[in-house]
């Protein structure tokens, strides 16, 4: 870049003041441990220069931090706790690296700090953000989407087909959560299963909803097999998938099938099932979603599962964005444009795996 | 603020243009997707009104973000697979959010990635940072002294005893790795114990250099004890305890004791314990360090360990940033006076737990 190359640098100033890099790096960014005459002379070197101190200023012209955030719509414990999200962090961590981007994962509390990441994006802070988990109505999205900030969402968001609809620059990457789902039922009912139970995930998100939409989509081609007893609410958590099974235990104690929304559930089912005295797959058969390695080859048995490619997923979002940022100066819908469509969801496939739990 | 509230705002030029927040937003932040009459009426009311559109130019008066960096020097991938990361997160995230202050993890994929974070830290973003698992040459100190980014460490920063004196603004907060390896060897020692070996952590970081001295001053006590085949060298994770536990028993098939470097080294070190036959801790006590809940109680057997107050000691580094930041103008000595000391490193104690393995 000529332009950059012909901006004078904080070495070009630290020799016309005759100090070290440290001292000018100090005086230009407001610290007094510099001598007041010593001090000076950075200040008129400056000046003399016009040496534009620091990045906030540069970014004014440039517009460009070479920088993306990544936004997870849960409390930090949960980020850290679900291999779900380290998985996908691993894949947008390659792809931006690959790019020499920097990584900025703000972290939260809970839904009452996103305020204040829609402040921090809005800010000039990063080029473009990568959002995922979303629960309905979190005001999250509204926010991003006033701040202006490009952004590719991991998840269908939640906020409904006709928003979505009059807003065609929405990016999207998902996984094809009800075919897998659907994909996962059929083979329960094709081994003779005639009471298939669903365990749902938190069901303010659209991964969950469309789960369940699979499920009730194959429950529908079995005659009889519906009944509404058989989905148990749940949240996606080992602590959750017990509790829903405990439930489903009490309520249909003649259950001989589960499909717990993903895999973290299923390990909470079948502690569950073990302590019941039911075998699996004998007495019950379980399928889980994601195929969270190694943990589904390690559970007792080895789980079958739907995989999604969870690091695959993170990449191709990172690099929807950085393709996107790189291609227009509307700089939201070219990335709405790299994704291939204008209202531009992107499906990934899933498959059955198929191991000893059903 | 008063300064802040008589700053136009977006909702003022909003109104003024008459148009929604949203086309506001688009329009400053260089959208195309505006009618041009609309957006030459917005670029009207933004130049009326004096509106800056964003926090990169408001942070050039203010100087503030109310965001601060954290920076933890390994790959991103064993920053998920290690709990003592996030732990230490926990504490911080919880004391930043406290203060609405915005945590931004600044991940990457190795050393050569550092500089980059270190643009990142001068670059206007963040009003202060946080680093740890700093490894010896690494460049990242020097680059962020560079950067004039008020800084606090997690653990001792490793560029020796002479830079750091002459760098009084050095902040650091660290455990007292030296005292607590001393207490578990001594420990070991006095169970009877005569062949007390000790799995290092990764010998270019303070933290496994001061507990090897710890090992050192316990062992000297002791006539006749050291044996520097008893030392052999690891990492901090759990397949290197198993090849440094490996190596032990071929050099010293008498062993009687291990103090491991980490819990994560000992769990290694118990599985091929287990393996080779020895019970523990009838033939071999082993003890590890940090204390890493659950994982200490239920490994088999439970582990003797000594406890450090990781997720406190997040949250002291948070508190001490913030501090010094709000404490002074110049706010690198100011946090570094925030300690309560010109060389401050606030030292934490830490304590022998003991359970079934020692």
């Amino acid at each position: 870049m000529t332009e950059a190359a012909s901006r004078p640098t904080l070495e070009a100033v630290a020799a016309r003041a005759g100090v070290s890099r440290a001292t000018v790096s100090r005086v230009v960014n407001g610290g007094d441990g510099v001598r007041e005459p010593l001090a000076e002379r950075v200040r008129r070197a400056v000046e003399e220069l016009g040496y534009v101190p620091n990045q906030a200023a540069r970014s004014l012209v440039t517009r460009r931090h070479d920088a993306v955030a990544v936004v997870i719509a849960e409390p930090e414990a949960r980020v850290f706790a679900d291999p779900f999200f380290a998985l996908q962090l691993r894949g947008i961590s390659k792809e931006l690296t690959a790019h020499d981007n920097q990584l900025v994962l703000l972290l939260t509390e809970g839904r009452a700090d996103h305020a204040r990441v829609a402040r921090y994006l809005a800010g000039g802070h990063v080029d473009g953000a990568l959002v995922f988990s979303l629960h309905l109505d979190d005001p999250l999205p509204g926010l991003i989407r006033d701040a202006g900030v490009p952004t590719v969402f991991g998840g269908r968001p939640g906020w409904g087909e006709d928003t979505r609809a009059a807003d065609p620059g929405v990016v999207y990457v998902d996984c094809d959560n009800r075919g897998g789902a659907r994909a996962a039922v059929r083979h329960l009912l094709g081994l003779g299963r005639r009471r298939v139970a669903h365990l749902t995930g938190a069901l303010d998100q659209t991964s969950a909803v469309d789960r369940l939409d699979g499920y009730r989509d194959a429950m529908a081609e079995a005659p009889g097999a519906s009944d509404p007893r058989l989905v148990v609410e749940s949240d996606f958590t080992p602590s959750g998938g017990e509790r829903a099974m405990r439930e489903l235990l009490e309520r249909c104690p003649d259950v001989d099938a589960v499909f717990a929304a993903n895999d973290l559930t299923a390990l909470g089912a079948l502690r569950v099932l073990r302590e019941s005295g039911r075998r699996v797959p004998e007495d019950v058969a379980v399928i889980g979603f994601d195929d969270m390695l190694p943990v589904t080859e390690q559970a007792d048995p080895p789980l079958t599962t739907v995989r999604q490619d969870i690091e695959g997923m993170g990449r191709l979002m990172a690099r929807l964005l950085l393709r996107g940022l790189a291609g227009g100066r509307d700089r939201e819908r070219a990335a709405a444009g790299a994704a291939g469509a204008p209202a531009a969801g992107t499906i990934l496939p899933t498959t059955l795996i198929r191991r000893a739990s059903a």
